[in-house]
């Protein structure tokens, strides 16, 4: 049985990863096929299915962590996620379907800090080989308004 | 035994009906006869009884409901909690006190997120028919500066 | 053996500490011999030993709440730490190895509400006569632009 607490440090090494800039380590939360999406409330709502960022492989996040890489993003600024208790949907020994809430702060080479991120994770987690791991995530953002860096990991 | 696992799980639910617009079941988380009131950390010191909002039964936050579902207030702004662990001062099989700190940030329409509210809820847990529910929950605000929509439910 | 909930419990009651105004208390979350150290990011990955703050002794910490006691620090402003879930690097019987992320907002006396610091503490606990005291805490800030007024406990 897939319980909270094991959800909650999953989770808790998830934003670990993004935030230490251990950003190699990110993909390897994920199943081989997956589904990772970043969008935010209203499209979510409407159904519409393009998002900000979008991945249906475990390869496909590792070619975005190689383009974050090439952008330099981790020089100019970091980020700061803290996540709530996940409510969990369903659990059973071989999975979990669960919604965790986000806040994430950025931190700017000037010191300025700001709440960047606000949102919901839409996940659906598996058991394969023992090992918990993402089936699928989607960050569903509270706001709509697009910012181009969201490129980063949500 | 009410534990804390239990009441991190309550607490997760509770933010996710405000935060995903399901004011309808936020009423459904307190007992009939209840005490939900915001206030802020120096009325609370100086144990004066009003706060920026009071109700002492469900149907009070019944008709909270209604009136902000009149005034629109989630067409124009969206909230996001971020409660951290509880500090429980006492526990049994039938309830438990404890306080818990929170974080609301606020999201406009522009995209523009800032942080709303910050505080702790100080409350009082009974379990109704196997069921955990809030008899008492006080939401002392660190700002002693009212927003006039703070009549959100935090 | 020290579990996760037990740190989660101890973080929670820490940052209440800090945050209640109840600051002759912190010090008591400490080891008589302990080391507590407030940071950046880019000073600890290049290994600079000097911090913000510093401190390898109980009494040392007591001195510095007498110090913002003095200033009247909690006069003027309030604080309010989120803490997320610790990432466990070890755990046993006598003791843990743990990183947990922080968000800490302020509250000024005009209501002006910020996020002050972000950052992960990097924690060494022990068990001392059953009960759980921190041997080392190292508050490493994301930004390393320092803030004078950052003498308040992280």
């Amino acid at each position: 049985m897939v319980d909270l607490l094991s959800l909650m440090a999953f989770n808790a090494a998830y934003a670990e990863a993004i935030d230490s800039d251990a950003l190699e380590r990110w993909p390897r939360f994920f199943t081989e096929a997956c589904h990772y999406r970043i969008t935010h409330v209203e499209n979510e709502r409407e159904g519409l299915p393009a998002g900000i960022v979008w991945a249906d492989t475990r390869a496909m996040l590792e070619d975005r962590v190689a383009a974050l890489r090439e952008a330099n993003i981790y020089e100019r600024q970091r980020y700061r996620h803290l996540l709530g208790v996940p409510v969990v949907a369903s659990a059973d020994a071989h999975g979990a379907t669960a919604r965790t809430p986000f806040i994430v702060a950025r931190v700017m080479a000037t010191g300025e800090t700001e709440v960047f991120a606000t949102g919901v994770y839409l996940d659906r987690f598996v058991k394969e080989g023992g090992e918990l791991l993402l089936a699928e995530r989607v960050a569903v953002c509270d706001s709509t308004v697009t910012d181009t860096l969201m490129a980063l990991p949500l």
